[in-house]
């Protein structure tokens, strides 16, 4: 059931709406990996552009660890352009006028689908720290649930960049007859060491905030506003490169001739991560937080498949394409090419790019000629194989005059 | 004056001693970069082997950021080995039983030498956040007049790495007369974007602990501990190597055989990191914390010198060595070779050796003993050159029998 609707066009003049919602598990509850089930939850999402006669045109765009469903909506709440405003809408890469865009928020997210933050049904108060700890295939089984909503019986394609990716790859192990081409982008087939820690690090930042509350401060009336900013500062630096952050701040001092002797934010690159701590915690909840970066951390694809990731994807029918930037040091293109190598072990149809750039992580979801050109290729190379016809010569970004 | 006194020997079995203090700038006060004066401060330090007569056989070596005078003694409040084991004592590269090691807690440390939490004699309180922002060159101003008091005129050797490698080069810089030869190791001419970026992370998180108390904790009786473990996590993953991580944890389990759906120290690598956290918090302070990261951050060698680092080491008598490690990515070997590059462009005397590593920044205080390899060719050269008899020809670690 749809509630709260309102299709939104995914132009900049239109004004933000609150988005779909609908609720999802009411017959069957939803089994999590950890054993716990979800009944009666909610899943927030966008769309963007229309479904076609035969049902064989929609896009499905996971989202990252911060991310959420308005991904070419300003956001509701800081009024910021869409996360992926460079990739979807009329004429861009994911075509709004030929293709049907469909984005939700997570499970566990804290943008409208159940999370921590929402409110308990057996409690009548905010789950807290009693929200089941989820995984990125209780993330997928939601989105396959809601897909079953929809009437989609088979996405065209799935794609996502960072945790965004590991969905896709879920989506394409899980469910491959509902797959016909995937796109995980800036990815991993599991959570380094190095990735574990930073998230430890930022788990530990907002559990040592005395208004975490262990986990309850929603119904304390308080908020880890410091401990979450923290947390998000030191992600933040993982996301660019060194020499973007060299390019971008190097040494240069934040509005004054020369340092001020003091712990005042004497440098740009200072200024800037402190401006992206108390900007996060304005629209992001700190529980959200904990429980979206350990479905990262347990993320193990190969795991659960006998510690082969090959059998993940073992007789798969979906076209892959894999992704990959030069300066990303978070997913880095060896554990990209980790997943090219498994589905080449399986005769997969898969192609594979990494493309140069300076811009770290975050290059997915910036302007990166190269990034859309190869992505554009293989999209319209995919469709044309779906028979969808119409196929765009545009470059992206480019509309017809 | 010195006080507290006592000769350490740097053998295994003494019991660990107080160290030596020596209160200096009683007669003329130090005067640091930032315009403040210190008088009558403390400086607290080990020395390991014997002085010859003509004092030429002493070498200073300059500690890392949360490193300390313990060197080659067992730590007095751990009871942990010193942090250059591998490197100082009888046989051993920096051999005890020729040269005289000198290693001093610097300026701002909370190891004995006036920094942050003790006593300002004007107040009677403890510093706090009243301590004067102090710079590498003010760690080294004092670190002369320790020498002065010693009565050492010239050192044979000055050598640190990371923070102790930024000391060296301002050393060679600011008394290139005083210097004889100079080994920085692992370290930069100036600190970049992303470790000013890191550095501010663990500022603010001990900033964000309410038990910081504005800086003030000593005197409310408080410590920020949490905020301060948390600095020294987000720290720790940069002084390894993701590959160390990799091949340290992976992505093992700690004493399960399974994820526990929880927020629990699942995996080896958050155990390993809480406890580095936790323990780091007994023997370091928060405010010490602040005011070397910040020292650090300030550090820009060629900024000193009209933008060309070239000119920090022009006419230079010093005869130079510097290493980097191939995983050091916090201060990684294009960092060290544009410190070569500005000495070759002075045709100052340096070599200049990559480690291949695969433990990081860290990589300096372990055992790696092609490391150790060329810091000894390096200083015995040096020792015959300056005409010290009895050059060993031992092996690193080695004993004569």
């Amino acid at each position: 059931m749809s509630t709260n609707g309102g299709k939104s066009s995914g132009g900049k003049d239109t004004p933000p709406t609150p988005g779909h919602q609908v609720i999802l598990g009411t017959k069957v509850p939803l089994r999590l990996d950890s054993g716990a089930e979800l009944s009666g939850f909610t899943v927030a999402y966008q769309t963007y552009g229309s479904l076609n006669a035969d049902r064989s045109n929609a896009i499905l765009v996971c989202h990252a660890l911060t991310g959420d469903q308005f991904l070419a909506d300003p956001h509701p709440m800081t009024g910021k352009d869409g996360w992926w405003e460079q990739i979807v809408g009329p004429g861009k890469v994911l075509d709004t006028e030929r293709y049907y865009v469909i984005c939700p928020n997570i499970l566990g997210g804290c943008m409208g689908t159940t999370g921590p933050k929402e409110i308990n049904p057996e409690t009548g108060k905010p789950w807290g720290l009693d929200f089941p700890v989820i995984t990125i295939s209780d993330m997928v089984r939601a989105q396959a649930l809601l897909l079953d909503e929809l009437g989609i019986e088979q996405l065209f394609l799935v794609t996502g960049g960072s945790m965004g990716g590991m969905q896709v790859l879920e989506w394409a192990s899980m469910y491959p007859e509902r797959v016909f081409a995937a796109l995980p982008i800036a990815t991993a087939s599991r959570h380094s060491a190095q990735n574990i820690a930073f998230h430890e690090v930022g788990r530990q930042a907002i559990m040592a905030d005395p208004d975490w509350c262990g986990g309850n401060y929603l119904a304390e009336g308080k908020r880890p506003h410091r401990g979450l900013a923290v947390a998000r500062m030191a992600a933040h630096i993982t996301y660019l490169s060194e020499q973007s952050l060299h390019l971008k701040f190097g040494r240069r001092l934040q509005n004054r001739k020369s340092v001020t002797y003091g712990f005042e934010a004497d440098f740009q690159v200072e200024s800037y991560l402190r401006h992206q701590g108390i900007t996060f915690v304005e629209r992001f909840d700190a529980n959200s937080y904990l429980y979206i970066t350990r479905a990262m951390d347990y993320f193990d694809l190969a795991d659960k498949h006998g510690g082969v990731l090959a059998n993940a994807f073992r007789n798969t029918p979906v076209r892959f394409c894999v992704i990959s930037f030069t300066s990303d040091w978070l997913y880095p293109t060896d554990e990209n090419r980790m997943i090219v190598h498994a589905l080449n072990a399986v005769a997969a149809n898969v192609s594979f790019a990494e493309i140069t750039s300076d811009k770290g992580h975050d290059a997915f979801l910036l302007d990166e000629p190269e990034f859309h050109r190869v992505i554009h290729g293989f999209i319209n190379g995919a469709a044309e194989h779906r028979g969808l016809v119409g196929s765009s010569a545009l470059a992206p970004g480019e509309r017809a005059p």
